[in-house]
């Protein structure tokens, strides 16, 4: 007979890994599923706001949450969830690899993937040029010329962090100014290596082999403008992680997951979830580890209430 | 002409450390008035569960967070509110110092206080035997004999740490069972030193100079009893710290301030309040944290829309 586990985790990231710290030391028989643990973690280049561990690096952090989870009893499982059916009191979950898992409850704490952009080139050019991973790429552009397209926290950081490769540095950002926190913006702005190029949409990477050249669209005077660049770093935010699950949950406009925000409850009893794949306003790691862990703590409420 | 503050946080507690360090990475001139850097996480023994820094204790943990909000640019005042006024878009903060600080917003995250046993006695040997802080007091019952009232997580850990010192040690609940986490009290339970007295109820500390006996109920048996120990370590939860407000904000049946659970608001617009001290569901540390982010966030999107 399958086991049947009180919890199973979906998703290795800040509130996955918090959800099941929590979980285990309230000794529920827990699993996690995650293709990895690092989640958007791994995408920060410098994390400078998690309260307590000052000047870390996205790889880092995630390496201490991943250390602190495996200290825990906890099964853990690497594969993806690719679909959640309900019956009665118990939740199946079916992975990637066709496992079968059987629980009371589930934490969907899946996370959000890059969004990409969208615009002619992208998809050829991945992995030849175009990336969404300054931390994983931005070796390889040493004294080259990129763009990085979003002028939001990551893509200002990204910029910055590249100036240590690359030998010109572009930040382009649709809006006409950028939403950086200030103390980046002015980083970035003093950077001699990096020019910001705001009210700018990009239309078309283009190259042979490699990204060579990127149009984009000068939204005042509506000029179409070429830049010559190698690479292309795409930070414009994220769309949450859930194509495994359709029913049993609401989404919002921006297809995240609605949740009570008090306790992470989804429409369904005993099916939470938490951090970014939910509507949360804000996607933070020290916010994504809070609501992992209330949502722990909500789901041993939970069986105690309903486990038979 | 006094200083108008974008942002004062009342509180450098885990959620007023981190608004804090949110708050000025957006280069709001933020004030925080506090009594310390501590809140109530001075007084956990072990910090288990706050993801990334495993096996710390409650005073490393809270040296860290005032550390890493004192790297920012922010000011820091030693004190407590003991008034806040709202006139027009401006709220008025008076300080038991009398000193009179303005601001187009208030973040309330001054935490939550231990809360009193309200028995005969306790007030009487407060110092003299009774403490409500395991952390502060524990080395100076060596070779005594000790009580802890309380056998939630905060009680348990007391009475685990306390066997470092202790000879022997009283558990006392009200309740049939304990509440802590599993883990938690399986050690406590494994512990010879430790005597773990459920269903009973603390009635009156007696001694002369220092705490001698306290006198109980057993509940089952009804029976009045006597047990003789050296010190009696209150552990029964919190009460939130709302002296200095009364209007402004609403309060539910455990004088919460009752907040919009997704922003951090208040009633009131421009108010905001986040941690131990509001309605959210449970007191953990990783949560005070994410709360203190999220409504750091929202004070700023509140200033951007408001402030003129």
């Amino acid at each position: 007979m399958t086991d049947i586990y009180d919890l199973i985790i979906i998703g290795g990231g800040p509130a996955g890994i918090t959800a099941g710290i929590y979980a285990a030391r309230k000794k529920l028989k827990t699993l996690i599923i995650s293709k990895d643990f690092q989640g958007q973690v791994k995408f920060a280049v410098s994390v400078e706001n998690y309260p307590g561990l000052q000047n870390t690096t996205g790889i880092e952090l995630a390496k201490k949450f991943e250390e602190h989870l495996k200290e825990q009893e906890i099964e853990i499982i690497n594969g993806e969830a690719v679909k959640i059916k309900k019956e009665n009191q118990f939740f199946e979950i079916i992975t990637n690899k066709e496992k079968r898992y059987i629980s009371f409850s589930i934490i969907i704490a899946s996370g959000a993937d890059p969004r990409p952009l969208e615009v002619e080139g992208e998809k050829e050019f991945i992995g030849r040029g175009v990336t969404y991973c300054t931390t994983c790429d931005a070796p390889l552009f040493k004294n080259k010329t990129v763009v990085v397209i979003g002028g939001g926290n990551s893509g200002v950081t990204a910029a910055i962090e590249l100036t240590n490769y690359a030998n010109k540095v572009y930040l382009m950002e649709f809006m006409p100014e950028l939403a950086a926190d200030e103390l980046e913006q002015e980083k970035a702005k003093s950077n001699e290596k990096i020019t910001i190029l705001t009210s700018c949409a990009l239309k078309k990477i283009e190259g042979n082999n490699f990204v060579e050249r990127i149009i984009y669209e000068d939204l005042k005077s509506k000029e179409k403008k070429t830049l010559k660049v190698d690479g292309v770093f795409v930070s414009v935010g994220t769309q949450p992680a859930t194509s495994f699950i359709k029913e049993l949950v609401d989404f919002n406009e921006k297809d995240e997951i609605i949740v009570d925000p008090k306790t992470c409850e989804t429409k369904s009893a005993g099916l939470f979830a938490a951090g970014d794949v939910t509507d949360v306003m804000f996607n933070q790691i020290v916010i994504a580890a809070g609501e992992g862990a209330k949502a722990a703590l909500c789901v041993y409420d939970y069986l105690k209430k309903n486990k038979q």
